[in-house]
Order: C-alpha cells, then sequence, then structure tokens
C-alpha cells in the first residue's frame, strides 16, 4: 500500500494519468474532494486525472503514509497553475485497497481554507 | 471545525479526558485504529483517553488541518511511552461533525509501520 502511494505520487508528477488510473481497480471510486459526486470506473478516473495534470499540479509528501489494512492515508501538498496564478492546496487522501492491492476507494480532504496562493 | 481540532490537542495535551470527551456528540463514535470495534458514546470516550493519557502521551500536529463541512482531516505524530520504551507513533485523523460543531465520528488511521522508538 505504501509502494503505490509513492507510484501514484510519481505517476502523477510525471504527467502520466494512464499510470495513475492503473493503480484503480476496474469498478474504483474517487471522491475528490469528499462530499462531491464520486468519479466511478477507469474512464471516469483517467478524464479526472488527465484533467488534474493539466494545470500542471505536482504533489509532495508530508511525512509518512499512514497505512493499516486496508487504508493508507497520507497528507501532501499541490502546487499548480490556476488562471495565471501558483496555487497551493494541503490535502489528506485516504486510500481504501481491494483484495488485489488496487485502490478501491480514493477520498481526498481539503477546503477552501488549504488553498492560497504560493 | 479547525477550532475543535486545537482545543482537542490543546486537551489531550494537558491530560484533560473529559475536556476531549466534552467536544464529541452524546452518541460519537471513536474507531482508533480504523478497523478496530468503535467506541461508541461518551462514557466509552472518556474510558478511551483517560487510558490513552495514561501513557503520557503527546500529539504534535504536522502541518494544516485539512478542513471541509463536515470533515476535518489531520496528520500529528504522538509521543508515548510504554513499558519502558519511548515511542512515537504517526498518524492520520479524520472527525465528521454533526450540526452542533460536535465530533460525530473519529477514524485514527496508522499501522505498525508508523511505530517507532524515539
Amino acid at each position: 500500500m505504501i509502494d503505490t502511494v509513492h507510484a501514484y505520487v510519481a505517476a502523477f508528477d510525471r504527467g502520466d494519468p494512464a499510470a495513475v488510473t492503473a493503480l484503480f481497480a476496474a469498478d474504483a471510486t474517487v471522491e475528490d474532494p469528499v462530499g462531491t459526486e464520486p468519479k466511478r470506473g477507469r474512464q471516469a478516473i483517467l478524464d479526472f486525472y488527465t484533467q488534474s495534470m493539466a494545470t500542471g499540479a505536482k504533489l509532495a509528501l508530508q511525512g509518512p503514509v499512514r497505512a493499516v489494512v486496508p487504508y493508507a492515508a497520507f497528507a501532501f501538498q499541490v502546487a499548480l497553475h490556476h488562471e495565471g496564478s501558483d496555487l497551493t492546496v494541503d490535502v489528506i487522501d485516504i486510500f481504501r485497497f481491494d483484495a488485489d492491492g488496487k485502490i478501491a476507494a480514493m477520498t481526498a480532504y481539503f477546503g477552501p481554507s488549504n488553498m492560497r496562493e504560493a
């Protein structure tokens, strides 16, 4: 699970949405941010990450990945470019894994107070 | 929600389980760590925090609290004394709040890889 989180960050940072999507189960959900309608299934997840990476977003882990079967939790900062501004967003993600080691559900926690100009 | 997280950490660090418990709803649940049987209701929560604080555990927040209604998520390190050793544990907590601003559910994410001798 910890390796998958590191693979996720690395694939995100090299702008490879297909590699990110391959870490998810076929029927996985992505709820980003928490409380929004989840993206469901690989095509929706691929579209979502393709769009996210279009902002030039880069992730930097903050502290160790918390891992306890079947969950991984990790804090990170996103740096991105949006409408002419450099922004940072502080996020905590929870991944729930299936028995095959794929991400079955991702939930991202952040709100307005976590976004600011870099 | 951010204020409540800071009040939680402060009450924990001064060893005040009653003050921690007062932040929770009457029928709240505490699942610590995730995957274990939740403690349910104020008496069980008071007992749990009284026991936790008996280890001399102190919490230090790592990075900003992520807050989006009705959730707060935060990373922290616990320093505690257990069976003659000084230990640190890296944890991420998720709080879900009710409409009165009380913590309705707490879930703690950490596993064996997150504990080590200080």
